[in-house]
Order: structure tokens, then C-alpha cells, then sequence
């Protein structure tokens, strides 16, 4: 899936789209679970599917994710080298104090 | 103004307030002039006076600066205390990434 490259990364769109409790979340996941499904990532959040699909377009387009398909499934991966490189010491600060979202369940 | 207590600050309104060109900007003038004016922190962002006062509103309702009433005039003031309390070595990266804006006569 297109995503923009590392030198066009910019800080502002990186913030909005991790302004967000349910992407930060997805962010936060994914960061732990390189190479997960997008399905899986979003396991118990309850959100309409619709909304992921935006959710993940955010992400991508702000240069947080990177998208694969992998036959019927995407699969994400943060994009940490790139943004490392763009925003040295700039997510990781962010990811420690997001905290895991409940989920509808009461689990994790 | 009315502005959150420190303990009622949450991550992801910090995160969208500065997810925006200006209000980053606002955020980073404040930071290195205490005290300043709302006039004198957005002198030269050529931004209407009213999407100012939006802009404002949402930085202090997320909590990221205080604002006083000083006869016609208002001083902000970055809540780096408190967000420092909240979210220990977050607010440092992202000002240090953000770079400062073009102003509309080139100056800064």
C-alpha cells in the first residue's frame, strides 16, 4: 500500500493521527506485534470496520504504518526506523505513556 | 480560564492539540516566551482572529498552556509543570522537532 517516504515524513500529521485514543492504540499494539493483522490489532477495540479502514488510512498517510497484503490479510508493521531517523526520540516517549485501551471485554 | 487539573490531563487531547501546524507553533513560541500575549505569539501566522481564539481554546483544554487575563489583553503561559508531572519527556521531543514557521513576510 502507498505510504509516504521517509524525508516527506512530517510532525504535525504524525501527531494527529496518534491524537486519536483508538489509533494510538492500534500504534501501541502493533509496535509490540510486528507483522499482525489488522484484524487482530483490533481485536475487542469495537470499532466499526469502516472507521479501522480510516483509522489505518490515517496512520499510513501520516507515515506511522506500513501496510502489506498478505492474501486476505493485511498485515502492519510501525514504521520505527523512519520515524526514529525523521523524529529521533520522538515515539517512543509517546507509546510509554499510552495506556493499553480496556476493551470491550474487560481483557486485553 | 477554566483549564483541566493536572491530574485530569489525558495523552491522546495533548497529542491532537499539537497535531496541528499552528497550535504547534503557538505552543512552541509560548514555550520560550513566558507570559507573552496571544497577540504577540501569533504576530505574523496571518491566522483569523477567531480560528485563533479556537486554536486557544482547544491548547488549554487539553491542557498544554494557562491562560490570564491581564486587563485587555491575555498571557499564556505552556503548562510544562504539570505535563512534565503527567507525561514525564513528552512535550521536550516534540517541541525540539517542531520547526519554526514561515511567517508571512518571511521574518520570524
Amino acid at each position: 500500500m502507498p505510504q509516504p517516504p521517509r524525508e516527506s515524513l512530517t510532525l504535525t500529521p504524525v501527531l494527529h493521527a496518534l491524537g486519536d485514543p483508538v489509533r494510538l492504540e492500534l500504534v501501541r499494539r502493533a509496535r509490540d506485534r510486528p507483522e499482525s493483522t489488522c484484524a487482530a490489532l483490533a481485536d475487542g477495540l469495537n470499532v466499526p470496520a469502516s472507521t479501522l479502514t480510516n483509522h489505518w488510512r490515517i496512520l499510513r498517510e501520516a507515515g506511522l504504518i506500513s501496510m502489506t497484503v498478505d492474501g486476505r490479510h493485511r498485515r502492519i508493521r510501525v514504521r520505527a526506523d523512519d520515524l526514529g531517523a525523521r523524529f529521533p526520540g520522538l515515539l517512543d516517549p509517546i507509546l510509554r505513556h499510552a495506556a493499553p485501551a480496556p476493551t470491550a471485554d474487560g481483557s486485553r
